[in-house]
């Protein structure tokens, strides 16, 4: 079933079916291998990363996708772009589809910027991650690896931890949205002063407890850079430290970039470790379902 | 009759005849539409924008005019540029033209910066904003935008409102240039502490009495970032509010990026408010008129 | 003879043989002349341009050389990229991997980085500078330059002089390697405590003797970034000032950025003034030296 949208803004726009559609798609672009093929669906195409924030991971990633298709991309960096001189969101958008623009990726700290975008401009806006509510593109891709672990076109069955910073999380928010749409159980874990309990998702401060229980463990990034304070023993309560992945035999996740010794060990973020660790594997699925969502809304 | 020049850098070293020349070829790209059609004239050849102060816009427009005639393009911006190592300017355009860029795009604050560059390299040079004296690309850009909104080739009687910060305006000088070399009659309106009485123009703080008899309004940025300072009644005495908006019917322009509920109104900066309001045209006659430069000078 | 290894990080890493093949290679992209053609040996493949020190002149080469071979490229600069959250070099350069970039192009402060990277990712990884001792693409395109100008495929029977701040520059580092492995004999000139004596190379501070003896001098740029510190004399004892270069015919060279007025001379500097400035050369040598060993690696 196609998705009928004309931008990508929350997975809470999308049905389960159109979920699974763009996710079928994605698992279609992975199977076909890691070349870009020039003369595909956006040739002559020019894509703006609008990207208020840095996001070299996300930033590369949809400049991939485009690639991949054919297309190519211009790139509006936070500092250097006329938002500086007082210029709003809107504006910049409106100026780049007056440039001919095909589509827009936009980042940036207002939980909003891509709707008011969106509610200007004629030409498809995909949220790349606003505020800290937002990052619908980062759970497509986690839905896609996930599915793609499981063997299975859905997630109904699975249980599935979220565990960390989930306060300062775009990612665990978008996550629970698609996450609980294609079935799962989520379970949130941290201090209880990182996990919100207004999600609609059971939380939890026991990780161990919670670990012998799921089927899938994704571990979130402890957000320095937005001012996340963690205690001296966060490693040892909430770290995937490599005691614990010895006893957990599901999927390891984290959307990086990682705090290497503290939410997860080296041991066990070394994708050699363990054929259970996605962690790079999310990363390929997130060119693939980039370039989904840029062949459905641009191509 | 075609333009000999072997640079772009002011409109002064452009005949009238050569001016419509290029605008007839940019009004050209504009009648061809959005798309950008690889395999054109700069196919295999490789523009360099070096920018050394901030401009999204400018440094967009050059990007997606370059890509729709099928060239590509590097960016050097200042902060990251060998300028910063101590380099001369001159010598960074040096070693550009020696890896083999076919042009250089170069933005300033060097009042003679792109003439510096061009009489050392062999390469032709673009400028795209020096100091507070030229912007000839933004210049013609607008006349092409004028020519078509009045449905003419040239500006022979019409005359021309240019209001705000005048004094640290590079595109207010080009437009002088320009426009009167198309044959508009042109008044500079502003504070006259803001306003130079020696760019050979008609001179006025009276707005809505010039508003009452021009055809056409360019409103300008304040630059605060170049320590523009205005009193507290500015938009009062030299804003285009609603209100003057409203007794207002010739073309509104503005080269942005635009300080909204300063020198313009929200309801007049919004594109849908007004037939005449020809902000955003600016910006799609930008990529033509920059396309019809480059395919000039280097196609 | 071809050469085997699957990265690029050192000259101590190829024979003599390998580094002439090379250097062949280049050349005859030199000859080739300076467009660049698409469809060729990286059509599809996109490079990484992973670059946590600024340097323009070297991200550009490496750019436009990608383009001339078909190739295209993504920039990941210091400042911007998610080593400023915490993440390691090696897990930035493992995402490339997993989103599918074909080839690593590396600069960066740490000596080791290339390496670590190289040990961990399955694709081509090439230094372009790290540390203060390596710099082989540099070191390959200065050969490059000095072997046309002698018009020859190797060095025997040459005497090269590099001159300067020898202490903070890997490019004198990298030198001291190719030149001598191509049968070249190094002498190294500058202040006592600017000139390490364990290279394996003769030292001087008397720069007018040894420039009455050498075919070409290598002059090096002061690098007051990396706190080097000169007297008040330096000019005037190691610089190429206009009146030295008028006793000397041997070939004059400089890495750039240059310090004009201090390690070199304006008039020495410009290439006008002598048919034995390679300055500009070695530029022009740049971008085909990496597309030589891009091609080899990746193509």
């Amino acid at each position: 079933m196609p998705w009928k949208g004309r931008h990508f803004l929350s997975l809470n726009d999308l049905s389960r079916e159109e979920m699974i559609g763009l996710m079928q798609r994605a698992s279609h672009f992975l199977d076909a291998g890691d070349r870009y093929e020039p003369g595909a669906p956006l040739a002559g195409k020019i894509i703006a990363n609008l990207f208020m924030e840095n996001s070299t991971r996300t930033r590369c990633s949809f400049t991939i996708a485009s690639k991949r298709l054919g297309g190519d991309v211009v790139d509006l960096l936070g500092e250097t772009s006329s938002t500086s001189k007082g210029e709003t969101l809107v504006d910049t958008a409106l100026n780049l589809e007056a440039m001919g623009i095909a589509g827009i990726a936009i980042r940036c700290s207002e939980e909003r910027g891509p709707w008011d975008i969106a509610e200007h401009v004629g030409v498809p806006v995909i949220n790349a991650g606003s505020g800290t509510t937002s990052h619908p593109t980062q759970a497509l891709l986690d839905a896609v690896t996930l599915t793609r672990y499981f063997g299975k076109d859905e997630l109904s069955g699975e249980h599935i931890a979220i565990v960390g910073d989930i306060a300062h999380s775009r990612v665990a928010r978008s996550n629970v949205v698609g996450l609980t749409k294609l079935g799962a159980t989520v379970t949130l874990v941290g201090p209880p002063e990182l996990v919100p309990d207004d999600l609609g998702c059971e939380t939890s401060s026991d990780f161990d407890g919670v670990l012998s229980c799921v089927n899938a463990c994704m571990m979130l990034r402890v957000q320095f850079e937005r001012d996340a304070q963690v205690g001296e023993d966060y490693r040892k309560q909430y770290g995937l430290t490599g005691e614990r992945a010895k006893n957990f035999d599901g999927a390891i996740m984290h959307p990086g970039p990682m705090n290497r010794g503290l939410e997860i060990d080296d041991c066990v973020a070394n994708v050699e470790s363990s054929p259970h660790n996605l962690i790079l594997s999310q990363v390929t699925s997130g060119v693939a379902t980039r370039m989904a969502i840029l062949e459905h809304l641009i191509g």
